[in-house]
């Protein structure tokens, strides 16, 4: 089964909401096996919707449509679905009585408009709206389906989760076809030098599909798979995700929803070991991050931000004249930051990060992105020189990136260079 | 001036990624008195792509295409373009050197596929890129334009701003349509009271719009004036947001594309005041935020992420007996860390947050969501109780959100109740 989404709406188009709701349905029709063929976003204007209702019936199985059911002058929806499918409104008492009791719970009195949203087109079924006023509607015709929902966020999922994801997966019985995705996480070289060490594609993965997706954390790699069978769509993933490893697994630090925050937690608290981190550039970003995390407070003790020379030396006992000598962004000053944080703080683990975020702060051998991270267990104390680029945010990103990173190399001793 | 937006990329329909990229798209447009008309997100599939290459450029004055311009395989963009606009690739120098000076700045070796994206479609001027690979695309044809540019954001964004925008403005001239919008910014209060306090929204807003567009931060108010005349659009604005403000000022801290944090920043750099901050239950989340701003090392001397009780003990010198006796979650130990880190730091101002971000660690009298935040200053010392939601991450959202305002209302003399 194939499917095209449309949404609807001036709000979408001149970008002051984002289209989440084209998101979340286009994941929970991929998990059903359902192939989304296009997406697009119209404006409140009716000949616009019936055009767009007609070219995406024709050519696709399924057709789903949010926004516009609304009770106001700019919500268009239903006017075009009566029209295009030629027929006409018919009081719908189940959904009026839906209606009646929202308002009821509410303590709100209903007026006329609110009554009119139980109109439904007759060739529909309504799907029910516990969160709000405006049904849903599910047509059946020529083969095809047609389903139009609230641009409501939290009415629409719960129209999707009760009522029409079960009823597709119904009608696809053991028909559909199996799509199997994994995301593989990566982190520290580039897409072009991932690309590469992979060698030849098409030999790699035969007829399974990958996408390389970047971002200033790093590589996604999505592996997608088809076939008629769960198992056998599973071990080729499986097959595939091995030879990848083989070759680059180093740079591979989780899976599919997984953050590096989160692995490196796992890691930590699976070990009962704690940490303590200092930061100068990242201000704050590194611990914020683990903190995202529930349960952090196992491992993590404390953090410092010590933007200041002074905090650094009566914080973290750096060194003044290794301060004055090498400046606070070195790799000595890096290093006696983890040190620091670690004998204070009694930790397993001192992590430190120092360097030049930018726009302002560099000097003629030491450009904005400059970064020196900083790790101490109690074996070794080490750190590691990155370049980053010239946006202060995007450093931020990656320079928090590669310090948990230093992190989950060290607890699975892979060695910290390239 | 019209315009489509097309989005490319598999990850997008299958709601691995949100579409972003057509908001801030549509946003700039929409500002420059663009009329956006439609938006499209297609799979990497050459023929789709060229199919709707044609109907969007017939539909049209200008289309914008994001995606599929990067080195690997599935990146298929360029292809299309070349073969829809019957040209050719040529290498093009600046985009190499651009591409070199990148590597070179990053240490990276150049390969064979990164060289290769400095090859622009000949009828194209190509779009520099300083944050990446491959160039965008800018091509003028039968009195169309049609612009494509990389899927990674923060890429396009910048080509928008230092390329589309400007020659965009340049080309429409003095013909265009005036359409002003102002964002202010609140936070402290919900959408429903923001409504009601004020008023009678037609008396209020006239001919003029105005959208609430409510998240964890606050609610941004969108004022939106369409005018033949610049000046008395400006006017028009200005007049709403006199009549707004006299109503609700205390909660608006900003405009547009200001945070609360760059207001903070610019509040504390204009009065030579500094701060430290002590963070318990935001785990670094305030201290990033103000080292997003540049210029942060000015004001913030320093941030403490006690997330132990030891640390709060140690480095903050909160009493033991007090954190025994009253729980780490109290307004006592929220008084104390701002106490204790504006003397251990001799900043002017001391900021402390504490609090039970979830999911667990709740106890009866103590649920998910309850915050105190502390603030000193040299005159007094004060905290106040907040009751946020149970999702950890809106809630640390809303508590660095709660303490930027405890700031910002002290150095404005703004009660810090209601």
């Amino acid at each position: 089964m194939n499917a095209f989404l449309i949404t609807i709406g001036d709000e979408i188009l001149i970008g002051q909401v984002v289209n989440t709701n084209a998101a979340y349905i286009g994941e929970k029709l991929s998990e059903l096996g359902v192939d989304v063929i296009g997406s697009s976003v119209l404006p409140d204007d009716e000949n616009a919707i019936r055009n767009e209702f007609e070219r995406a019936f024709n050519n696709s199985d399924l057709v789903l449509v949010t926004g516009g059911l609304g009770p106001t002058h700019d919500d268009v929806t239903r006017k075009v679905i009566v029209d295009f499918f030629d027929t006409e409104l018919v009081m719908n008492q189940d959904v009026l009585n839906d209606i009646k009791k929202l308002f009821e719970s509410r303590g709100r009195q209903l007026t006329k408009i609110n009554e009119e949203q139980a109109l439904v087109p007759k060739i529909a079924v309504p799907i029910r709206n516990s969160r709000g006023t405006a049904p849903g509607i599910w047509i059946e015709k020529e083969n095809k389906i047609f389903i139009a929902m609230p641009g409501v966020p939290y009415e629409m999922h719960l129209m999707m989760e009760s009522f029409v994801i079960p009823k597709l997966k119904d009608l696809m019985g053991d028909s559909k076809k199996i799509v199997l995705r994994k995301n593989l996480l990566t982190t520290g070289l580039p897409e072009s030098h991932l690309y590469e060490r992979l060698g030849d594609l098409k030999e790699l993965l035969g007829e399974v599909k990958m996408a390389f997706l970047p971002n200033q954390f790093g590589v996604r790699l999505r592996i997608t798979v088809e076939d008629d069978n769960e198992e056998s769509a599973k071990s080729r993933i499986e097959a595939i995700e091995q030879k990848i490893r083989t070759k680059i697994g180093k740079y591979i630090y989780g899976k599919d929803d997984e953050t590096l925050e989160s692995v490196v937690a796992k890691l930590l608290t699976d070990r009962g070991l704690t940490l303590a981190v200092a930061e100068s550039c990242t201000g704050g970003y590194v611990a914020h991050r683990l903190t995202n995390i529930s349960g952090s407070s196992k491992f993590l003790e404390r953090g410092v931000v010590a933007y200041s020379n002074a905090a650094k030396v009566e914080l973290l006992k750096v060194d003044e004249d290794v301060i004055s000598k090498y400046g606070a962004v070195s790799i000595e000053v890096a290093r006696q930051m983890a040190e620091g944080v670690k004998s204070i703080s009694g930790t397993d683990i001192g992590l430190s990060v120092t360097g030049i975020m930018g726009p302002t702060g560099a000097t003629p051998d030491k450009p904005v992105g400059l970064v020196y991270i900083g790790i101490c267990d109690d074996t070794i104390c080490t750190a590691k020189e990155f370049r980053f680029g010239d946006d202060r945010h995007l450093n931020k990103d990656r320079a928090s990136q590669a310090a948990l990173d230093m992190i989950r190399r060290n607890l699975l001793g892979i060695p910290y260079d390239d």
